[in-house]
């Protein structure tokens, strides 16, 4: 099969609902271009659990504050579509802006609670808002049986989740491991911002993360104590700013008394400019 | 054909899928019970566009502010069904308040702009958030190719549009005409609180819209004057009190200069304590 590129929703739901009449199953993986492995990893989940695989290109202007990095998002549209083509993407599905957000748009998807008010939430008001609002088009115009999301935007993915259990959305959230360099540095597009000498520094957030792991795994219940070892760790890297550090319940985000059950490792550092997050996930 | 009643969501979908499965198209006529001719005239047009129909009974209480009538509103649930299945429902969907939003529910949509911003929503704040929040589950359990709404919710019936045009929902909006009593009166749940002398009281409801809508046929076409003439028609009736009368852009709800093009006359009032809406639609 040819890979497609569909830049209009109305003929992608045209093509979707022939997909369906012939009872073929969907898997989306929504991105925002700039494609690494991570990606490519969910694309190849997706194509073992579904018939078709349709991926979405779209940097979502919604979920980007005033201040923060929608024009200069790192764009490489004919990378992306041969990586995706190599990679056995079925259909690309890239709408412009003005598409996507006509005249008179005007309606809001918006997960509330504690899944919402930390972590990202704090440095990032609106951000959530603009993913779940972008995400429940998407899932409206590819009408997928399954959608893949990667364990690196972990809040992402609980509020996705969240919000199609809460709306009822009939189809499955899959959540895939975080893809890293050799060195450990999780792959984000963000990466490309980073000097050399910021790539290096960066590895400090993995580091720290995994330096919290190891004290749990040795034992450590309590949740001051492992959180401080991260901020520690990221603190003595003068050359980064920490946004925050989250030790939570991996689920719903909320405060632990004590480690025990799904933890979230959670942090997020400025290296330079470039604002980079990570997070380890752990059954305690 | 049976009738069937469906109370979980989970086990409506996967009727749904069925029908999908067989190529069959789907109508849902979103109600919250207490029927009457104005909800059995949606299941009639539904009947005659869709292969079948599923009618949703639930009266949603996030569509209800505090000190509103949730608890008071009228529930019939063994006479609805006889009516549904006397018009030829396939299924009614009749969840549980537990099942639509179990603990942990955070998921809210929301319509803003001036379709949320007059008229019911000034007295009604959140009324139509719980609107838009539960259709949007309905329209992803049943998964319509259609669904139909009274044009007597007007504000309503447009905020959904929007919603469905936002989202991409891959289904269509049916508006369907007020159906009023052989006096005048819209059809509406809530008449069943009203006495005989407020029953009386209330014509003065369409009546006074009457007279607007008769002023622009005429050849008026200052929106404040026919304003002012449907708010002293009300005013005259000692017995109730008006909540608001406006006259807007029929689409969009917007402020009009001057009576031109889609224009909307609608108005609420309080007879006793009843809370009555009608309005009249007309292209100028």
């Amino acid at each position: 099969m040819i890979m497609e590129v569909v830049s209009n929703a109305g003929q992608m739901q045209e093509i979707v609902m022939g997909m369906r009449r012939q009872g073929l199953s969907i898997g989306l993986v929504p991105t925002m271009g700039y494609l690494h492995q991570g990606h490519l990893s969910l694309v190849r989940r997706a194509r073992s659990e579904c018939d078709r695989v349709v991926m979405s290109i779209f940097v979502n202007p919604l979920q980007f504050g005033p201040r923060e990095d929608f024009a200069a998002y790192p764009r490489d549209p004919e990378h992306d579509l041969a990586l995706a083509r190599d990679e056995g993407v079925d259909y690309v599905f890239a709408p412009v802006k003005e598409d996507m957000y006509p005249k008179g748009f005007n309606t809001q998807v918006t997960v509330e609670g504690a899944l919402t008010e930390k972590m990202c939430s704090r440095s990032r008001p609106g951000h959530f808002r603009g993913v779940t609002t972008v995400v429940m088009k998407l899932f409206q115009i590819v009408q997928p049986d399954r959608a893949y999301f990667g364990q690196k935007d972990a809040q992402q993915a609980l509020v996705i989740r969240r919000m199609a259990t809460d709306l009822n959305l009939p189809l499955e959230i899959v959540t895939c491991p975080i893809v890293r360099e050799t060195d450990g540095l999780a792959l984000s597009s963000r990466n490309a911002y980073l000097s050399s000498e910021e790539r290096r520094v960066a590895l400090v957030l993995p580091r720290s993360l995994e330096a919290g792991r190891d004290l749990i795994i040795k034992g450590e219940r309590r949740v001051e104590r492992v959180r401080d070892e991260i901020t520690e760790r990221l603190a003595a890297e003068r050359a980064i700013k920490v946004d925050y550090v989250e030790v939570c319940d991996g689920q719903t985000l909320a405060d632990l008394a004590e480690l025990r059950g799904p933890v979230l490792l959670a942090a997020a550092v400025y290296v330079g400019r470039t604002r980079l997050i990570d997070n380890i996930y752990l059954e305690v």
